[in-house]
């Protein structure tokens, strides 16, 4: 590592903006500024509205560095907060990208970070517009705003579904909570032991899925060729019983999910009993999927069974109802509103 | 305190937020749809553009809570985001904001902040359309997203200054820098001996400028009804050489300065000397005073001269001439380019 370690200190705040954005290329017509004065502009034609989108990642809280490669980091800061844009029927276009970073980093190791920031730009088509750069004084900070277009009348809200329309779902879910999972067992291994090899083996859906995850821009661009417009929308980034309450509450609504239509990766379902947890628990509860859930009229719901990445898994129901988790064995639950907890992490 | 304390942590995130934002009421056309879904919709008219300007505040670096009133930080923490957008000769709209916060806040210390912020979106006439909640495990993390608009074609870069332009700036320079001293001071006087009396009697203009600085929101309205489209702009937030090296940059000319024009507070003045400083230093030097600084051309200037807050300092030469600041006794010193430096802070 020693070998190859810059200082930031050595190339003061400008050298360092420059050295970290310099190859990043703006591709869109709606950029008509860039990164290197005060605000960044960007403009969009008639009939679109802008959407933004806006995280905040902490270290220690969000990710942590010891098994978090800062290119994976990079990435996923960046996929993140795409995920949003999606999660309204919108584009993303542009990002600004603002970070904390203490003497610890050296500027290889920002490279890492940019490097993945970079590729998210690639694979998502979005311009790196603007940002901050500062240092703190312990920790990784990371502030990503997504600047998106959609059309005027094709913005879905999560307030929009309505009584007998059906619940999609674009992915299997619980395996990013499941990879983290393994990844803590290895970290905690590894501080009792450093000698130890990390025992990954055949997990690299389930830790791929947490440490890179993707944003579903194909679920968008084929409801778009279906000419269809849900009712209603959100990422899964909290978990799955998180969002339905957010839809169900802003659209004043019930909803009724089956649990066998849950999917459920087999990795996911072995592993998690492994950590004698329970798998549903697990794909209900356990965030960061960044799959797209969705509400649609039943006519709609017709052109969309079969596709592949597209799974019914319940149904809105009259707000009486409630929110309601049916198992297989017919039992009935009652799904809870999730959400961080500041008492979590303290 | 104690009996005034609610801790965060009984609220949960979404309590937390309905409680923190309840209050803000979206006032703009183009704000579609605030808070409370993936991500915010704004729109604009034709002939418009959006601006999109970011900036990440940590503790220990941009503020010290020992003598920075939270009413106060979120209020600058507003500001210091506009001053970016009129700086492009924009007029602010929307902003996003973001925090990361340990148990060591209380509800009512985010209340606190809270007002400020919501003091300064009145005042400013933006509106508050989201943001992130989060916890940090140490220090109190902000990060804003202003949005903002400007015509088409009057939008002011930093590249634009021509050689013969004149340069103005709005207000007087190091009285920020100066309060930060005296705020500095009064801390290590106090870390001393608790019991001591903060001696900060007369010198409100220099702590409020520090602590509670305003964008130059009359300026940018003057301009326009001026007709008056500078050739370039920036605002002063790392200090007045900083920024003329960063026009002269990206405008690819020299400037020359007069040191007898650079206006200073008589209070700053005085109080530089008791700190064994030179004024002219803390003003060219000294940042966070969040004037603007601009480049007309002379037949503009006409137009300028002698209005309140609108002062002449010097003109843009060919680049070959460099950043020249002249002494009152004729010498020439040459500008010297800053910005935060790494090491400073480590």
């Amino acid at each position: 590592m020693s070998e190859n370690r810059t200082e930031v200190a050595s190339l003061g705040e400008f050298g360092l903006i420059r050295h970290l954005t310099d190859s990043f290329v703006n591709g869109h017509h709606s950029t008509i500024k860039g990164i290197g004065d005060d605000a960044a502009v960007i403009q969009y034609q008639d009939e679109k509205v802008t959407l933004i989108s806006t995280d905040l990642l902490l270290e220690g809280i969000h990710f942590d560095l010891m098994y978090c490669p800062l290119k994976h980091l990079g990435y996923k800061a960046v996929v993140v907060n795409l995920s949003d844009i999606y999660a309204m029927n919108g584009t993303p276009k542009q990002i600004t990208l603002s970070i904390g970073i203490s003497n610890r980093f050296s500027l290889e190791a920002l490279d890492d970070f940019y490097n993945g920031v970079k590729a998210a730009c690639k694979a998502y088509n979005v311009d790196l517009i603007g940002g901050d750069t500062t240092t703190s004084l312990k920790g990784f900070v990371i502030s990503i705003t997504a600047i998106g277009e959609a059309d005027k009348n094709k913005v879905v809200y999560r307030n929009g579904a309505k009584e007998g329309d059906l619940i999609f779902l674009t992915g299997d879910l619980g395996a990013a909570f499941i990879g983290l999972q393994l990844l803590e067992r290895e970290k905690q291994l590894f501080k009792e032991d450093p000698n130890i090899t990390p025992d990954l083996d055949n997990q690299d859906y389930l830790v791929g899925r947490q440490l890179k995850p993707e944003a579903q821009k194909t679920c968008i661009e084929k409801l778009a060729e279906l000419n269809i417009v849900p009712s209603s929308m959100i990422d899964v980034s909290d978990g799955l019983s998180s969002e339905m309450f957010h839809i169900c509450t802003q659209s004043d609504v019930g909803c009724l999910l089956y649990e066998e239509q849950i999917p459920i990766d087999a990795d996911t379902y072995e592993t998690a009993l492994k950590f004698n947890l329970d798998p549903i628990t697990c794909a209900v509860n356990g965030g960061e999927d960044y799959e797209l859930l969705f509400t649609v009229t039943k006519d709609d719901a017709q052109k969309l069974y079969g596709l592949f990445g597209m799974k019914c898994i319940g149904q809105i129901t009259n707000k009486d109802k409630g929110l309601i988790l049916e198992s297989k064995a017919g039992m009935k639950h009652e799904l809870k509103a999730q959400g961080w907890n500041i008492a979590d992490t303290l």
